[in-house]
């Protein structure tokens, strides 16, 4: 039987850490602040925005939301982004994804300034991820993975992690993070895909594995070997008519099938979901604690 | 036996594009030009730029080379490329690797204008390589070694690419390049380096094995699979008292251990380093074209 990789203890931790932090940049006459805009009304956006408000307001961050109709103009958008840019109470913007689609998401991102994005997707702090550019910011996502494995003490050095899914949001970031020199790096990185041939051959190279394609329960038992750690960065809805809701979440991996397997594996909800929006908080505390 | 990749021939048939392409820009009115700025004297480097100036008048390129002495100010340096962003005969500009230690080369490679970064190494577009924006410039020798596949037909799509070294110049470049969506792309890439655990099991894995590391001749037998393709980036000297010059050029690769192994290789020299001086000029030539 595995161990859980328990998403919500280590994330938890994070948030003390933040707090701490957010306690010493008081001393300084500090206080961090978030800055979220949201364009329409999507409801997956508006219930991520709200949780991401309320772990600020329980931080003692200070935080803004920005709502927009669906219609609104790019210009309106980049004047918008422009006066958080110049809002010394905010050091961290995040333009909730997806935005509606007249909207070029790429020139709305390159509009936030680089030390304020905490998301890390500015080109400024991609190339300060493959630069090894520790002031950057790197994706919440790939962060959040690479904060578990440490919680839980599983050094990627020298080890084989195989990410399946090449997105610039997680798998390239995630390669480029683990890649690095580093303590918690240092690992060799294989990046598969969509178009990797014969997927289980590769995928039972790794030591960790990684799937963050976005297909429920791809990843079975044939592409796992004997005493992975298996990290699940999938969160996907599939119809389920015994809910309530009519929908269950579950992730890329096929828990029930790898779950005997692997010697570490993160479940769909509570894996590395809580992580994100913790690591988002510590980019901001960042971004505060850098700014000048 | 394996096939010879031909680096000389290849980079032959891109230095005959490029002159294609400056007779179509020439009928535009326009002239691509190359600067390069080398400060000091050392001797492998002067090799390098005297031979880039000839390449570049061989094909009726505008070219200028600016010296400085080792002991230049980091300010006279930063002006110099101030200067050479601004002249509009200038597409191109290369600061000649490595800089005396007193000049920060991280920032000197900041101030070239991205739209003339031919090398490649500017943070913009180390992001566009990443954010697979084609507009951008990548670095010349994984361009060159991409270009190598290419001539030869040996498409990297759906295999699987092994790495050794995780250089952002060579390594991590190569690696964003080959996992990127394309045709000459789509691989499967692992990055494998000093601190992978069993380096023969990871690179034997590979279709299509690169080093780049820069250790002489670590590449042997044991790393190869039966019928692989091997490129070799390494351009290491090496002490041989029987040759008149007092050493010898071999690449990271054992040629006589592995060439019977592989279907393909690259020699050294004559394999991946004349494609470096090609690709840089087909960069330049395509920031002309870029050029407002």
């Amino acid at each position: 039987m595995a161990e859980r990789i328990d998403g919500k203890k280590v994330s938890g931790a994070v948030l003390e850490e933040c707090r701490a932090e957010i306690a010493r940049l008081d001393g300084q006459g500090k206080k961090p602040g978030l800055a979220v805009v949201l364009v329409g009304s999507d409801p997956a956006s508006q219930v991520y925005v709200g949780s991401k408000e309320r772990t600020c307001t329980d931080l003692g961050m200070h935080s803004k939301k920005l709502e927009f109709p669906a219609d609104m103009s790019q210009e309106d958008l980049l004047q918008a982004v422009a006066d958080l840019n110049a809002d010394p109470a905010i050091h961290g913007i995040l333009v909730q994804s997806p935005l509606p689609k007249h909207l070029d998401e790429g020139l709305v991102v390159r509009a936030i300034d680089p030390a304020k994005d905490v998301d890390g997707f500015h080109p400024e702090n991609v190339a300060k991820l493959a630069l090894e550019d520790t002031s950057g910011f790197v994706p919440c996502t790939p962060l959040g993975c690479q904060r578990l494995l440490e919680a839980y003490d599983i050094s990627p050095q020298g080890k084989h992690v195989v990410i399946v899914g090449r997105s610039l949001i997680v798998g390239k970031s995630l390669a480029l993070l683990l890649m690095a020199k580093g303590e918690w790096a240092n690992a060799t990185v294989t990046v598969a895909h969509s178009r990797t041939t014969d997927l289980p051959s590769v995928t039972r190279q790794a030591d960790i594995l990684v799937a963050a394609v976005g297909v429920p329960e791809m990843i079975k038992a044939e592409h796992v070997r004997d005493g992975a750690v298996v990290i699940d960065v999938g969160v996907n809805r599939v119809d389920d008519p015994s809910k309530k809701r009519g929908y269950r979440l579950c992730g890329d991996v096929d828990f029930a099938e790898v779950e005997p397997l692997a010697s570490a594996i993160t479940p769909v909800p509570g894996g590395v979901g809580p992580m994100t929006i913790a690591m988002l908080m510590r980019n901001t505390v960042k971004a505060c604690d850098q700014s000048g």
